[in-house]
């Protein structure tokens, strides 16, 4: 098993298509319909109109992905890839824990 | 610990109420509002419109579980129960990893 | 590696920013904003209003979260915390099953 943990708040990792780039596009598009900037009732916005929807999408989307080790490889299906999505608009670099277990 | 993993990017797993099969619907009904059809911003639609908001709805449930078990078994709460959550219209069957491990 | 998993369907677990209490304010107006009651097309309604949304929103925030082991301590990332999130207006306690594993 390989886990990679992302130690942020506003950054996040997901599984998803790794073969067109539209779909990175249109993904974050939607999450950003669904997670707007400026809803009247955010209070946590010292850091700017990024600062709270990115919180939210984090956590939506996940700290944390475990893939299976399968033959010495990541069993990933075919079109899967391992995304990073970052949601700040003015980041400095996020660090990741990879961790590979079992046999 | 068990992990079933899912090797799609129009599917996803997640654990939900196993008891009363109108959560199933009423979860199918408000992903699809969450996640529309047809938004004016897709670009990825090549194979309709069931194809970019399947790949968005399965980031936002995951492509795997993890499970304790304890005392051989699953250690499940007694309304959980695992959902394959099919995203697309016509799908022809999904790949599962599932990997055991622990003593 | 350390799990930390929910026997539930109407609560979650996910990682979030642990300083300021805003963000915790701001993450539960919106998921209610993202996952109103009262939905025209809510079947599941034994229990209340507040019962299928719970449902909903602990399948998108997740019932396990996963945190790597570094020289004996949770590796997380110096503002993130674990946030137990409970959906229901009124529960009475939750059950958790915490697995440390791995050497």
């Amino acid at each position: 098993m390989c886990q990679v943990f992302i130690k942020h708040t506003s950054a996040s990792l997901t599984i998803n298509e790794n073969a067109d780039a539209t779909v990175r596009k249109d993904f974050e598009s939607h999450v950003n319909v669904m997670v707007p900037e400026d809803a009247p009732y955010y209070l946590h916005t010292y850091e700017g109109p990024d600062d709270m929807p990115a919180h939210i999408k984090a956590s939506l989307l996940g700290a944390s992905i475990q893939v299976p080790i399968t033959n010495g490889k990541l069993n990933l299906g075919i079109w899967q890839g391992i995304y990073l999505c970052e949601h700040r608009n003015h980041a400095s670099g996020r660090n990741l824990v990879i961790t590979v277990f079992g046999q």
